[in-house]
Formats: structure tokens, C-alpha cells, sequence
């Protein structure tokens, strides 16, 4: 055989690929659905038949069709020479990280929608599965379905990325475009997503920022080449985010998002989580709901934009049987991935430039000569369904001058929101 | 060597890519230039030094940097053995497809961004490229610089697509928002778009939706994995669309569009390019200007839409440069495409269900009765601004049905335009 004619993507002979499961929780159980309800479409795309041979869960599901395959021992999959691909969809770093590492030394490709083990360790478990000749993929890991690790591997390799700005998580959206709709306050919207199945009862992680920000620096690491690490990126949720902020965002055109950023800009890259007002000049403005979208600007390619299901079980499901079809057309072959293991120093964001919404204590008449003082000349916004306040967009600033500068209005200052336009 | 060790996406030495540029017109210029401006991140994500060999033109262009690269002659590429991969941008099918077909047959890539070439020979030429286990690749043909069809080919594998809407040609959109934003007729919106470089002097292939139609045969034949015959597809261009019908849509809160549209239903395959109304629940109603977006369901992803600029130089030599790319890390290796030479047969769209807007001669009270003894109970819609008629939307029916009943109207239907929502 030459070495063309041994080419996975050119084999005729369907083989069979043995896949295993990590974890039967809501993803895990989709990967199942998915594989099954889409069998004959997924073989024909793969060129070989892909078979799940276990499951792996510290449970039992008497009755269930994955009952027959359930093992509670990762030794008997890691053991197993005929298991060609491992999906983890356990979440968390332990004990996910020690089980990814066995299945790459043990020579498995591994695909996961688990984007903390990747923001953590990602790094490390590339690089096995680069000097094994197999994959670690985890297009699940960021939007949800959203195809855009892949896109940003393989599709956006002619451009200079110098933007991406991601709606990354679907709970915060569903929470902000509720308050945008009813009016509601933070705390009463909320418990509604949780009511309705869209947060979880402990909703920090995603409240607080903490999952977009995982997210922005596997997106970031990819679209720069370099590893940025999450711990590096300032974080702020959107618990202050208050209907009054929104009543303020409506009048001037404008919506409020939690965003995952980063730039690369003449004085170095820049990356947050923050919330965020953007204009309808901006793709991102129409994202509501669950949906996440992820912007992508490119020094040829200009604007771009992916846009689906952040989450949810079969969406997710979705992208890592996708991750798994691309594993067994290279199962002994790496495809290159643009994130190398040197660390990409992000700026403090102290020396970035932005605008902020700023809302005051007092009346236009009685406090407008101050602010000019302090930030220039500015439009006051007033509502007259909020009495005793007004607010006001600065001008472009670092954010270390706009903190020296909100100091001086001290207890007076009610609240600042970033200006994306 | 092990098979391993010969795999183009692992090999640590650098090699040097040949390629020849095919057509120095607004692409292909656009084409060396981007390869010129990121040549190092550029490189570094192909893993080898990509070099322009030649670049082929009739023309000759005294003082451009291209002079010395410059031939005249096809012979010269399709004879030199160094040439590994062929940038196709003359458009066109003759002679695109002769010097397609003979650099395929001598082993050679070809990347391209001729939508017409792709839909009428696309099926011949990505058979001779799987017989060579080599590539002809056309991420440009539909979108421009969008990443859509590696991510039809590559990322949604786990899907069975069952729809796919686009927003594909930007000069149409252009006209469409103008009008929109103007309140301008057709005829005076074209020839904005001509003045401003955004509709060709000859525009008939945007305005009757001729180039649409092409872009939605090539996205519905990977999306539904058989070749979709162009000519097989009903298409209606924006030339009857008026600045009424615009008013109308606004008062409704709905955008029209230039849609090509295909689905897979319980009766079989229909495609269609049309105008259509569409609302703010679709993420297509955003997308505005020179824009372009293409928006996919699939059966376990759900939503999903991809975004960005549909023309231009820069954006679709983007494209074609990501598809170098991808060639050069594929040299020898043929990457599976989702595309059968298996025609499609589409249904004829006469047994299609779709909505209707329908204006009509005359006053609600002259003519309600009229309307609802021919279609069922509709709301109608009148515009003070517009004395003399008014509209309605009919429920779902069969394309023939409804042809049927407007053929009851005659001369009093003033217009019809379909409503997907």
C-alpha cells in the first residue's frame, strides 16, 4: 500500500471506530441520542461505522439501552486496545483531566465539550495528542453547537484575527433579554431561568462571567496562536446589571450583553468579560435568548459572525459527535491546531481605551457643570420615569483615567456600563 | 518513513507550495495581496511557505510587483511539475473549466471562487480530484469571505440538515436595504448600488437572481450530500419589488429579502430563490447592506447562521487563501466532500406550501367579501398613504392552489410576495 491509498479519507472499506463515553449526563446521554438517531448519515459522512462500545458513569440506568455497555471502571476503557476515540463529557477538572491524559498516552483520540479541563489543561493535552498522531478536540467547548473552533482551524487561516467578541453564555442572555422584554429586575429574572430549566440553582459560574470567561480564552488562545490563560482575564457578571440600566439602554438604541472579548491592538492583546452596551450596528445586538453568537473581525475578512445554540443537550451533543466524525477521519494523523504552548502576555486593562455609560446622583441643572468638569463635554440622558438621576456616555478613555475619574464623583456615581459602539 | 511520519499536517520541515493565480481581476489581485500581507501567520498555519509561482492574465501589468511572475500561457502552469496548487478567479465556465480540468488531471489543487464553474461542473471536477486524491476547493463560491462550506463539509457532520436560507447575494441585499432605509423605488436604488461600486453595470445575474440561484444549488448539494442542478431550481429576482411593498412590510414588521431557500419535507426536496418576508424571529431580518448570511437547521443543532461579507476583494480572496491553505496541509490526500454526483430531484415547487402577501385593487369594504370567499378569513392590511388597495396574507397553501386563486383575482392582484413566517 503506498501511503496515499492508506490515507484514512480515502478508504473504501468501511472500518468499524469504537468510541466510549465519559459520563451519561445530559451531554453524554445526547452524544448517545445523536450517534443513534443520525447513525446512517453520520457512517456515510465518516466513511466508517462508528459504534459506541461503553459508557462510562458511576451510576446505574437499569432499563436504559446503554445499560448492556455501562462500565464503572475507566480501566476497562483506557485498557481496551480497540477503542479508537474516548468522548469526555464528564465537566470539571478532576477527575476529567486524569482520564483525558490516560486515553491520549493510551493512544485515543479524545473530544470533549468540557471547557474547563480545556482552559486549564488544554495546552498539555494538545501537545500528547500532537506527539501521538491523534486529536484532542473540543469544538463543544465554546457555543454550544456553534461550529467555530473548527472554523477558526481551518476556515480563518488566511486572516489576521484582531477581534472576537462572543455572547458565550446562554443562561446570561436568556436573563438579559428577559429583564429587556418585562422590565424585570436581575434577581426576579433569575428565578425564572431557573424555573424554566435555563440556570442552574447554583448559577455562579455563569452569572458571575466565570464560564464566558473560560470560553474567550479558548477562543482567544485559538484565534492569536498563543495560550492565554483564563486566570489572566478580568471578569465582571451581570449581578449589578439593574432595569433601570436597561430602561437607559432602550432609550439611547442600545442593548445590554454579557461579553467575551479580547483584541489585539498596537499596544498589545486585551481580553474581559464584562457586560457590555452594543448598537444595532452590531450583529450581536439581535442575539437574544439562549442563543450565543460569536463575532470575529479579520484584518481581509472583516466582520464575521457565528451565530446558534449556546447550549442544551442535543445542540452540544451535536458538536461533539462532530469532533468525533472529524476524529475518525484522522485517526492516526493530527490536525493542526493554532495554539501553540507559549503564553500570550495580555495587557492590564488598566491602559485600555473604552467608553462607559455612567449614571449620576442629582438633576442635569444641578450637577451637569461638575461631570463636564471632570469627563468633558457629554449629552445627559435623563428618563422622566426615573426621577433624581441622569447618566451619561464619556468619550473613548483608558480605563485607569475613567477610574480616576469616577472616583472624584464618589457615592454620586450609581452605576457604569462599558460602550461597545 | 512510517505513513505517520509522511503525513503532511506533521511534518516539522518546512516545504515550499507552489501556486499559480488563474485571472488578475479583483479576486485574484486580492488573492496575491492577502497571501503578500499575513505571509508569516499565513505560513506558519499551513506549516510550509506558500509562494506565488505565476500569476496568468492576458493583460500585461507594467510596474506591478506581479510583472515578473507574470505568463501568458496556461501551458507554462499545467506543464511545470513544481505548480502544486491552482487559484481559479477568472469566472466564467469557459475557459475556467478546460484549465480546471487539466490541472486536476496533472495533479494539481484547485481553489476557486467561480460559483457558475462549481454549479454547472462542480460534480465532474470533484470526482477527478478524489480519482487524484488531491483537492478543488471552493469556500469563495458561496458567501464570500463566510466560512461556510468547510463547516457544511467538516462541522455539522453529526446533523441531517433539513433547511438552509440565504441571504447570498450582496448587491440585491444592498438594493433591498436602500430601498428599505430610502424609501426609494427599485430603479432608483440600482442605480445607487451601480454609482457606489455595489451592482455591476449589467446586474441581471444579481437582480433576477441568477447568481443567488447558483449559491443555493452548491450549498444545498453538500448540505444534502447530492448534486442539486441549478437549472432545476425556481428563481425570481427583486426587480418587481416596489417601495409599496417595502411600506407594507414595515407596517407589518417584517423585512423583505432576497432568499434562496432549499428544505427537505415529508414530500421530497424543494429549492427556491425568491423574494420573501421574513420577521424579526429569523436571524437573517438583521442582516443588512452588502452582507450576507446563510442560515442552517439541522435536526439535533437546531439554528444556526453564518455571517459576513458576501463580496468584496479582500473578504472572498480570504476565502480562497483559507482554501490554499487547506490544500497545501492536503497536498496528496483528498478531503471528503458531502457531495454525491447522485442528482437531487427536486419537487416542482408547484406542490410546495408557502404564505402569501397579496395586494389588491380597491377598498376593504368593496372587496373583503371577494377575498374571503376565494381565500378563507385574512386580515386585511391598509396604509393610509396608499389609497386605492390594500393587502392581506394568506394562510399556508400549495404553490398551485394559491396560483389558482389568484388567478380568480386577475387584474386586481397588484402583487404577491412569499411570507416566511
Amino acid at each position: 500500500m503506498t501511503p496515499v491509498e492508506n490515507s484514512d479519507e480515502s478508504e473504501d472499506n468501511e472500518q468499524m471506530v469504537n468510541v466510549a463515553v465519559l459520563g451519561y449526563g445530559t451531554v453524554g446521554s445526547g452524544v448517545v441520542e445523536v450517534i443513534n438517531t443520525n447513525h446512517d448519515s453520520i457512517n456515510k459522512k465518516t466513511g466508517d461505522e462508528i459504534n459506541i462500545k461503553y459508557v462510562l458513569d458511576l451510576r446505574d440506568f437499569p432499563g436504559d439501552p446503554v445499560e448492556k455497555i455501562l462500565v464503572h471502571d475507566f480501566n476497562t476503557i483506557v485498557n481496551d486496545p480497540e477503542v479508537d476515540i474516548v468522548v469526555e463529557t464528564m465537566g470539571g477538572v478532576h477527575p476529567a483531566y486524569d482520564f483525558t491524559k490516560q486515553a491520549l498516552l493510551a493512544g485515543k483520540s479524545v473530544c470533549t465539550s468540557n471547557k474547563e479541563l480545556v482552559a486549564s489543561h488544554g495546552t498539555e493535552l494538545m501537545q500528547i495528542a500532537e506527539d501521538k498522531q491523534i486529536n484532542y478536540l473540543f469544538e463543544a467547548s465554546c457555543g454550544g453547537g456553534i461550529p467555530i473552533i473548527r472554523p477558526l482551524n481551518s476556515s480563518l487561516t488566511a486572516d489576521e484575527i484582531d477581534q472576537i467578541t462572543g455572547i458565550l453564555n446562554g443562561t446570561t442572555n436568556y436573563i438579559l433579554t428577559k429583564m429587556t422584554r418585562d422590565g424585570s429586575e436581575f434577581e426576579d429574572a433569575l428565578v425564572e431561568a431557573q424555573n424554566n430549566g435555563y440556570a442552574e440553582r447554583n448559577p455562579e459560574a455563569d452569572i458571575e462571567g466565570h464560564d464566558a470567561c473560560r470560553k474567550i480564552a479558548i477562543l482567544s488562545s485559538l484565534a492569536y496562536g498563543h495560550h492565554v490563560n483564563f486566570e489572566d482575564i478580568h471578569t465582571e457578571g451581570i449581578t449589578k446589571i439593574t432595569a433601570t440600566d436597561i430602561k437607559y439602554a432602550q432609550e439611547i438604541g442600545a442593548a445590554i450583553k454579557l461579553l467575551g472579548t479580547s483584541c489585539k491592538t498596537e499596544n498589545g492583546f486585551y481580553a474581559m468579560v464584562t457586560p457590555g452596551m452594543i448598537d444595532p450596528t452590531s450583529p450581536l445586538y439581535s442575539v437574544n435568548g439562549v442563543f450565543n453568537a460569536i463575532f470575529v473581525h479579520g484584518n481581509v475578512l472583516g466582520d464575521a459572525m457565528f451565530y446558534g445554540s449556546g447550549a442544551g443537550k442535543l445542540p452540544t451533543a451535536s458538536a461533539v459527535v462532530a469532533d468525533v466524525v472529524d476524529a475518525a477521519r484522522h485517526l492516526h494523523r493530527n490536525i493542526m491546531q493554532n495554539w501553540s504552548s507559549h503564553s500570550l502576555e495580555l495587557k492590564d486593562i488598566s491602559e485600555m481605551e473604552n467608553r462607559f455609560f455612567v449614571r449620576v446622583k442629582g438633576t442635569v441643572a444641578g450637577k451637569i457643570d461638575e461631570i463636564t468638569e471632570i469627563f468633558g463635554r457629554v449629552e445627559p440622558i435623563s428618563l422622566p420615569s426615573v426621577p433624581g438621576e441622569f447618566a451619561f456616555i464619556t468619550k473613548s478613555m483608558k480605563e485607569a483615567d475613567f477610574a480616576a475619574k469616577a472616583e472624584k464623583l464618589a457615592d454620586d456615581m450609581l452605576g457604569r456600563i462599558r460602550v461597545f459602539f
